[in-house]
């Protein structure tokens, strides 16, 4: 859609709406960011069934008409809003080639980083439609697939070519402990952010660790990491960690 | 209420009823445990508030004045369901006097017995009113509840007298892991019951571990245990965990 399509809409809509309203002047792009940031915050406290575009209108303080142009209908707009915000992180976690363990410090800074910057998207996403074990929906399937990317992401950059039911199961509990533990740190601010992202990326390797003792490949993929990891940023524990051959 | 009482009123009510109905002969227990049940059940697929006291008669196959006889109002009834599989959980997790590694143990089975035995209620209440990061309101509060006393209860068996909130956040988080893991292998049964109790007991082990490096208390008192646990028990991994004094 282009741009001087949707300002005609908002003209139209601006001479219509009956009651005062908060107008600014904002780019297209900047509107159609508002309007899903305000469906991701009101998903987070009402069950979609329950939300009208005209919510969703007013708690983004565009028109009626405006929501309806840009996503037709209210099912669109909800995948739209949780679509957006997971495309993000995703987007975000292009990782660089560098050492494995490196790679997962870096994807953890990533992962805090969109926490941090969209604080209430983060929040929304996993207190609404993303909360784990809620009912499955197209909204649900759109987090529950950004967290499969996630442990894909983990198992390819450590290089697992065939991962067991006990590395999957064991890296979507790290998951599930990263975002109780992210949460728990935007919401409350009791930690740190870097008291957070030590949890974390120790806590994978803790938890990897673990599952290497149930699984011959991760074992020795793992061990093979240790060996080459840079030592000086290596956390000593993590050599320990390895079972010793054999 | 006495049984004299409830067996009155549902007396009244088969002669009450105009759709024929599964009747049996069930104790006022079973019949109390089959309403509560069925709540479970319907809670983790349909929010509170859009629940009626009808659906859950007909789904427990009980009368809908039985129903208010032993509940009163909708908000009772879902009270005493949540209430009813929590205090279960937590009368079972009354540990033995032995190391505090075997009470790690020992409450890691009687939570995967939780688990297993009363299944649906298990998922229903992590699915249902205590969907982590679900809206706050007394059900998902009774939950909540019960995690943190999950929590107290490793923070006192261990013998940490001043938790930090990394020791409480890196808890919470291994109990989102132990839940995240436990429905797994209750709906997919991809793990072994083994598999799911050593992931569990373990990574609680490792969780500790890490955050003992940011945690003077923990350290000194994993080290303590680790240096009296009967060496046989032990993962040999465990040991190697602990951060070398000074």
């Amino acid at each position: 859609m282009g741009e001087r399509e949707s300002a005609t809409v908002e003209a139209e809509s601006r001479g219509g709406s009956g009651k005062p309203t908060r107008r600014r002047r904002l780019s297209v792009v900047q509107r159609r960011d508002e309007i899903v940031s305000a469906t991701l915050r009101l998903l987070s406290i009402t069950p979609a069934s329950q939300l009208s575009i005209d919510d969703i209108a007013e708690a983004a303080g565009a028109s009626r008409a405006l929501v309806y142009h840009y996503f037709r209908t209210k099912e669109r707009l909800y995948v739209a809003a949780v679509r957006s915000a997971c495309d993000d992180l995703r987007a975000r976690l292009v990782l660089p080639d560098v050492h494995p363990f490196e790679k997962m410090q870096y994807a953890t800074r990533v992962y805090l980083d969109f926490a941090e910057q969209r604080r209430d998207d983060f929040a929304a996403l996993l207190r609404g439609p993303g909360r784990p074990g809620g009912q499955p929906d197209e909204l649900s399937s759109i987090v529950e697939e950004t967290r499969t990317f996630i442990v894909d992401l983990v198992i390819t950059s450590l290089g697992i070519t065939r991962p067991t039911e006990v590395v999957r199961a064991s890296l979507r509990g790290w998951l599930a402990m990263a975002e109780v533990v992210s949460l728990e740190w935007l919401e409350r601010q009791a930690l740190t952010r870097d008291q957070v992202r030590r949890l974390i990326a120790n806590q994978l390797g803790a938890v990897l660790a673990v599952a290497a003792m149930e699984d011959e490949e991760l074992s020795a993929v793992f061990a093979r990491h240790v060996a080459t990891a840079d030592i000086d940023r290596l956390p000593p524990w993590v050599r320990s960690l390895v079972r010793p051959a054999g």
